[in-house]
């Protein structure tokens, strides 16, 4: 019942969507790290909605102020706390959610769960919102990992039945990671981000959403982070990942194509490279035994389409406990997905230098 | 780099493939639970070695010796240690593996990471072995949940191109995933079951494997376990899950299919059935905002082809730096996927009656 | 290297003594709960300074802000952040303890273990002012114990050769422990307390400071909190008190007296009183084997001189590696311990609540 | 609830007085570590019953079988499993202990806690003989910090009335340390240990029992272990030294004398030595702000007496809830004082090590 995640780089999350701020404190982040806020920023701006025709018009200047643990842009060692004050809400918009929960959303769970004292206004501590903080938190450690030669990118795989280029799982450079992630809308074929905004913008238009899939690579990971049984590369990205709301599904290399394969088609060879040991093939994403093999990390996630759609839909009455037709009101996005890939990135991040701390 | 699973309800796992002895410390489990050790036995029964052409020959008589935490086959509250006597191990076969690391196995990244001290023979600790105190525990912990009118199932979904009919997400009954649970070859049509073994049989003559899919249900779980961000259902069962070797990618409800849906097809609408709250479906698999929504918890794991196959395979030697072909001799699984079924359902349980502690 | 505490309930305490602000997110904390907040500020009011002689004259307006996780004064059951502001800090005062680290303060070692990278001013985040968050957490605890019929209070027990009236271990009622709670230097005897205050006043004339010793009790506790081995309640309890700067030495019940009896005089008996079981002493301080007995939880922690004294002090100058001598300038207590009361009896609260939980 | 301790490195520990087998799991012992197993019997040696008149004459052979994690006495790094098989035990000794709980011992909180279900046969999981493991478990962490130029030894300080020498406290050397934890009944003045003994022999004699006080040091820390707030040395290791049973009190340095000190005469004041940082006095026993200062570590532990008693006590039949006359059968120490020497060591060793991981 916890909204912390982390070992040894502990990430405690708080805040409501509609509350008085939003914010985190990490505890564990190494200290004398001179931090490039520009860069911090970027990745927040990136997630923050409101950049075009696919996100919601609602501006939210995600300002993240930070409390303790940095004197001058260096850490101090000490928690870092940082926090962003909510402005431009309108509560009123989702009154009638307080009893009428909507399709595929938190309410009704935590309606059961908190017995009616949860903050429902927009999702409360369960909105979106509070991935602001997650992507604060792994833009630091990005940049950590990028002082250690450790490259995290991300982009949209696919929307609907729009398919972006994959990744070259044993072929990925740090440039198309880092061009990657300076991109407000990160595909790897212009064409195919043409053809998501298209049709991003039709569900918009039919008052609808649409879903998808990142792919998200990391490069310059050494060899053996990671162990085995529980405390796999895979359960802990797996465990951040899915802590991100609308995520339904995570895949590491090959994944559930590994369904169809045999053994002799799905291992990975070694050879020598360069005088040390290289992989022929990535099927297995750079994660073998629950340990990072060398070869870059690569894994996909499964975004589901926005839930609050325009639409009339079939819900229930809690109080009176009766069927009763919804309209949700407010601004939403027709797809979360390309605001999700900084998320995803920072997610990553984060439980890479948990691992590696 | 731990081997322990759980916050309330702790599973401790130890031993190596070719050690002395495997087994397990659970401690938090409830005191005064009447076990039924022949429902505990059946189901290690289902994931040991040998019982048909699919599996390894190898013999083992994976017998748990409880040594402490049960009186009289009921608990005591205290810890509740287990052992299994490794016997009829052929370490011989596995000299080779010292210097010439298998494809797709652990034991290039555990030579980097433990420099050559720890256990490669079977596998040491990264063996499938290991899983065996998984499923002892998470027998346990299916009785507790029975005792509360939860039901734990799963059944192979697909192996190579042969698909077995899938759940009717929402609509599960107890009386399937009992049925399923007490079957070695778990598929919801026989005839799939006839397919899948015949392609096991055409891989193990080629000396070559097959991977697969597990589908997996829960039904009668109360609403409201989990909590959003980084305490959700998804995240805990896909941490354990991503124990298992072999697992690289989970999926809850419709997963990687949210992809090509909109949110008007998506979204699980509400109604009232006999005066309670209904969902008119399940794409969200039995999981909304982290926690349960009274629908059957349903979820998908990948398993990834064996990687011992016995066919030559290019690897390099760890001592000289210089490429090798590698044949691996021993006893192996043409497919895991069926012993896999009771791991998944057992360690679903073990991580769910943690949650609910 | 956290500064997280708890298992179910958990407190992350962030902010440096002359930084931007100082604050806690407490994690866990059940929904529901009307809190009244005159009582939480009378509890940090105990533990600011300026209140008298006693206390520095630094004057701080510790208004705590709560940012998530209370709606109308009632918990929602999400994490709840409050952050306090930190205003009228002279920081110039700290300026030579940057290379000349104070004798018994946490200086050096601090220097040693960031490599210079921590705040150094006003102790940094080794600041006593950090158990301000603290005590606000442990006033929420409180409120949480109270409904349960659960009352903590402490007095001074000891300062210098003065000492109070000890609590009758076996017979303490709720409404001593409330008025102790509620007085500003908290001592059983009227007539200690004149004396305590001298001594506290010669101290400060002195440019000293004294030490003294802090007992506290707890009524209400139902039988059985608390666990063996490592989750004893006196495990709990240490763990949280020696958090806080100053405490040198815990003790239950008869504590290092026991060194001094024979099994026959220390052993509590057990009698039937109002057709229940009740002990006859309570040598053992409400703790038999690692859980509550039923009779009061007393214990007794030892808090050390202010090490902030105006007199000369023989130090060294860690960057030329010479000796120096060390004149304290700024504002300090001739004595913590009256201003340590509330924090104990808070951090016993917290604790308790976590282990309840 | 748990019986386990440690963040990095951690120790379970499992079994019940008169069960089948107690042990422990130790998990992220590092891999690589040559273990000299005489050592480490030698440790256990000192713990167990049997040795002289002060203690029981209850023969255990306490043989640790190691399952796991080692190989050819080198650790591999795979958690380590080890058993001791119970033998040579009288259970129906406690028989009447089932319904009449024996004062001062966990009896009664345990039979409210578990409802009747847990072990009472010789304590059950609250046994002190749950304190073997811990003792191997330190022992082997002793061998790690001894090749770091760490030492640990403590001494009986006090039986009664007796004392021992106590340590000069900026002054302790490794030898001396080592000299004392190869003693089976450890003090630093052989007279001491004369009257020691004959006090024990008079409380056998009388069939009573006594107390007494343990003091423990450790030399060649580095500066810098641990941290603030909820991270101390102190936090940490009395965390663990409470999980002891009988264990009713700790104090780090002058501990509870510092109530009777000025800050004047409490302070530790730096100078330099041999072009060094050092301290001129040690009140503070090696501990400032929670981490280690680089003087010696010195704490001292309060054991009560043993509450196993022959002679006649008061208590309760909580069956027929009517006051009964106990009389404790069996054989127990008269004092446990001499045995609980190593189990401090070990219990420090253990939590010193877990910290500079």
């Amino acid at each position: 019942m916890s909204s912390e995640f982390g070992n040894k780089l502990k990430l405690s999350i708080f805040g409501e969507s509609h509350g008085k701020a939003i914010g985190c404190v990490i505890d564990g982040f190494p200290a004398g790290v001179k931090l490039d806020m520009d860069k911090v920023y970027m990745d927040m701006s990136r997630r923050a909605p409101g950049k075009d025709k696919s996100a919601t018009p609602r501006l939210e200047k995600d300002i993240p102020h930070i409390l303790s643990g940095v004197i001058d842009d260096v850490t101090t060692g000490a928690p870092l706390a940082m926090v962003i004050e909510n402005t431009n809400t309108k509560s009123g918009d989702y009154s009638n959610l307080m009893t009428i929960p909507r399709p595929s959303h938190s309410d009704y769970p935590a309606y059961v769960k908190y017995e009616g004292c949860n903050d429902v206004r927009g999702g409360g501590h369960f909105s979106g919102r509070l991935t602001a903080p997650l992507v604060f938190a792994g833009a630091l450690a990005k940049q950590v990992l990028k002082a250690k030669g450790i490259t995290v990118g991300a982009h949209i795989a696919k929307i609907g039945s729009v398919q972006d280029n994959m990744f070259d799982k044993n072929n990925i450079s740090a440039q198309l990671l880092d061009d990657l992630s300076s991109m407000p809308f990160a595909t790897i074929s212009p064409a195919s981000q043409e053809k998501m905004r298209a049709l991003i913008e039709t569900a918009r238009l039919e008052q609808d959403s649409v879903g998808g899939i990142i792919e998200c690579a990391v490069t310059g990971l050494p060899v053996g982070i990671g162990a085995n049984i529980f405390s796999t590369v895979e359960s802990h990205l797996s465990s951040i990942l899915f802590g991100i709301p609308a995520v339904k599904g995570i895949q590491f290399g090959a994944g559930f194509d590994f369904a169809d394969m045999t053994g002799s088609q799905a291992n990975d060879a070694y050879c020598i490279k360069d005088g040390d040991v290289s992989l022929l093939s990535n099927n297995n994403g750079g994660v073998l035994g629950g340990m990072t093999s060398g070869a870059p990390l690569v894994l996909s996630v499964a975004i589901k389409p926005t839930p609050s759609i325009s639409q009339p839909q079939k819900s229930v009455n809690l109080q009176t406990m009766e069927e009763e037709v919804l309209i949700i009101k407010g601004r939403h996005d027709p797809c979360i997905v390309p605001r999700a890939v900084p998320v995803v990135e920072c997610a990553v991040a984060f439980a890479l230098l948990d691992m590696m701390m």
